[in-house]
């Protein structure tokens, strides 16, 4: 930037406190605060790189190509706030750590309102294909109180790397709800965890392919658990030795505290409670969920 | 922020390094700068802010909201980048002051290929309805030496305030390109400019409700001038005396080296080349071009 004139960068930073001032008149106090703030963020950047009037319109193409892509189950600026780690910026902010509470990390676009409820040890998979994986644990306060009647929202893809909703016909599968018991703890089968590809024949796509950046996102399972009293948890556990967190997960989601011990057994192993796994192998882990103090209606995370 | 840890702050520092080190891979030097410096102003926006997820989830609504009404002749991401001044910053770096060349200003998205040539003194309404005005001037380098032969396309909105390509038909009306002559001047009829709003039935216009600002730009003529071994111009001229110039314009494009003085003439004045106004008042006005050196096929400069 050693080649602009006092007088060119005087003029630009009068254009930057141009469009702030004409924010001026914004009765929402927070409203203008982050308009300001945006602005100024944004021209730095615009005066950082020089961008040139070839690169405006290509990233003009880029968001039109974005909304044009975005559907009622397709969200690609989702993805965009995702593979910038925008998404994870928002949620490690909202979800500060606290004491021994577990980890959040972004929400993802596959949650569905209303999965089926399921009893304690029940099948979330409803015929989706993968591993089965028998997923237990607690849920505790950060002293190690037990917390009954939380409600566990689990939701994840099949060995696919397909969720439900990215199928063809209306099924549900391998999401459901489920509650504590009175002793805190509960247990469901679900599937062993597959890593999968976000949606990667967008712009953004596009754009981890220019970039040489992997769209794969590390294998895991979702969590959402909210509890009266208790701020709501959205996070992942991720799998213990997946080679694509070494890589590196798509959307930034991967904390150390999140990553899990799974164990395998083989075919014609018996599963602890006689669940009936039609003669495959079969995984296990287990999730001990802290929760951190709340106003137990917590906000959704943001992301993918 | 004075309440957030350091380690808090260490923690959102490293999702920043982690995204940028994300790009080192990218082979194309220029897209890394450019990803890098989005990274770090996006993240930095977001913190400043302290973005809340709801919001990020009104952000994400935005963007998908634009991106659904951005058509072939809607094009909602212009307008934003217009109304946040980004397409005026692109234009001003891309489009320095050179010695006293005409300055340039905003695109817009009304430009259309392929408009009628007329002759020298012609009218380019072409029954768009509006004040007729007769816009005279030369084209010379920086030195005032004539330069015959340049391109001078010319549009600009009827007396409504629309467009020929917001009309319902496919008429082409109010745009035309004509050529200066021997001796650098040009002539031609048009309409007096007529102040209009930015297309606010989106997500921009209710932007700039919820901010107070007024969707309205400031009465103006567009011009694009090209011609060889000279960088091409894009500007418009704009009205002395018109009010929306104090409320301010919309997408920031008016310099005060484009403020023209408009003469008006009451019904029965004769026009000085004995042009048929149909009994109507009409006015005048003078504008001298004069273009920087440069390529001659400049890039059009960006916004609306």
């Amino acid at each position: 930037m050693s080649d602009i004139s006092p007088e060119q960068s005087a003029r630009e930073q009068g254009l930057v406190d141009e469009v702030i001032a004409s924010f001026a008149g914004t009765d929402d106090a927070r409203l203008k605060t982050v308009m300001e703030s945006l602005t100024r963020h944004l021209h730095a950047f615009l005066r950082e790189v020089r961008l040139t009037e070839a690169e405006w319109n290509a990233g003009i193409r880029f968001l039109t190509d974005a909304g044009h892509i975005t559907t009622e189950t397709r969200q690609e600026f989702v993805l965009l706030s995702d593979t910038l780690g925008a998404s994870m910026q928002v949620v490690g902010m909202n979800n500060p750590e606290h004491a021994n509470a577990t980890e959040a990390t972004v929400f993802g676009p596959f949650f569905v309102d209303d999965a089926p409820e399921i009893a304690r040890g029940e099948d979330m998979a409803f015929g989706a294909l993968g591993e089965p994986c028998l997923v237990e644990g607690s849920v505790t306060d950060t002293e190690g109180n037990p917390i009954p009647g939380a409600r566990i929202e689990v939701w994840e893809a099949d060995e696919d790397g397909f969720y439900d909703v990215q199928y063809d016909d209306e099924r549900t599968a391998a999401r459901a709800h489920l509650f504590s018991d009175e002793s805190g703890t509960y247990r469901f089968w679900g599937l062993f965890p597959t890593p999968y590809p976000i949606p990667d024949d967008g712009p953004v796509g596009a754009m981890l392919a220019a970039t040489g950046r992997s769209p794969m996102r590390a294998s895991h399972l979702h969590f959402m658990v909210t509890a009266p009293g208790f701020r709501t948890l959205v996070t992942h556990i991720f799998v213990r030795g997946d080679e694509q967190l070494e890589i590196g997960d798509s959307v930034f989601g991967v904390k150390e505290s999140l990553i899990m011990d799974f164990s395998h057994y083989a075919p014609g192993t018996p599963t602890p409670d006689g669940h009936d796994v039609g003669g495959r192998g079969w995984a296990e882990t287990r999730f001990d969920i802290v929760l951190a103090p709340g106003d137990g209606e917590g906000m959704r995370a943001a992301g993918s």
